[in-house]
């Protein structure tokens, strides 16, 4: 582990990196450079080296990354070296792709718990699982060690899902609730909003193109 | 229009000053201040103020914002005071998903057609659409208006897919796809990975919390 702290920047990085890696060892690559991976990745190779000079040294000058051994660091570095069990709070139809989602596991995630607040949805199942009712959330987490939860729940419900989520130790939460989340120092929050995303973009498009 | 390249940092967070005025008119709020907006969304006020100044003066010293205004003119500004219509690409479970999503429209899009390349769902329905066949796509796109794409496909077939895209027009890009796409200059790509924003978090996480 790094003696400094490392820009958030560049943490968000390193799972795009390892994607990469994990893409070239299903082709047979064994090495690489950080060249082929800037090429690949749009980005350039100076930041590449930058980027993972913070944690330490993961080539040889002129030999390039063995691929497996850097593969391995980054996955120790993002704590990757474990499944995390994963809640999943709202039961509609992305929570329902959520949970038959087949690649979670492969990346170090396992949904293990279905939440939804729906008389008519709780005791359904839901893929694998069977919904439980969100009274139960606090319990229920309380008893595990998850710590990590995906929210697909209305904005309007969020905040307080998030309270209860906090409250029953959860500190990681991939919102996908299209609003902004209040939580204590400590717990980490990603957003994913596909509006957000795509009104990032139709700034740049051109009127008549 | 600013006369300066704006970064592109400071667009990102446009949308989400957007959808938190939304949220106080849909609360009944009118007027709101930069103090009051960066206390919902964890930002400071300065900064709030310095991302809005690259577009104008949109509140006066002491009266704060009138959130009607700033909200038409950051959708003027983000090309939001119209419509833009959609396709989405790959009818799996996120597709059904983004399909059925009735939170796109009141944002600025519309999904309008839907491809996949699977014989067995071709002809089939999703919510309220026909699944058409993927061969079709580039000659349906070029005879309509539709500059962006929702890109819900395994990631082994998201860079020829994405040829086929920006044959056929399209300029924008939401990748859901788990893997890095290549696009011509002009051509514009945001990324929806969760396992990418799950491993972003589990860094922070410690290890006996």
């Amino acid at each position: 582990m790094p003696s400094h702290p490392v820009p958030d920047i560049v943490v968000g990085r390193l799972p795009v990196y390892l994607r990469a890696l994990t893409a070239m060892t299903q082709e047979g690559k064994v090495i690489t450079s950080s060249q082929e991976l800037a090429t690949r990745l749009g980005f350039t190779s100076a930041q590449i080296r930058k980027d993972l000079s913070h944690f330490g040294e993961f080539g040889k000058q002129g030999l390039g990354y063995n691929i497996p051994f850097l593969s391995e660091q980054l996955r120790h570095i993002l704590k990757l070296d474990r499944i995390w069990g994963v809640v999943l709070v709202g039961a509609g139809d992305l929570g329902r792709a959520l949970a038959n989602f087949q690649g979670f596991q492969e990346r170090g995630f396992e949904i293990r718990i279905v939440f939804d607040s729906n008389p008519a949805k709780i005791g359904q199942s839901l893929g694998r699982f069977v919904i439980q009712d969100i009274d139960q959330l606090v319990p229920s987490l309380h008893e595990s060690d998850i710590r990590i939860a995906m929210l697909a729940v209305p904005a309007r419900v969020a905040q307080e899902v998030t309270g209860r989520l906090v409250e029953a130790g959860i500190r990681a939460i991939l919102n996908y609730a299209p609003t902004t989340l209040s939580v204590p120092s400590g717990v980490f929050v990603q957003n994913i909003d596909p509006a957000v995303h795509l009104q990032r973009m139709t700034y740049y498009l051109l009127e008549h193109d």
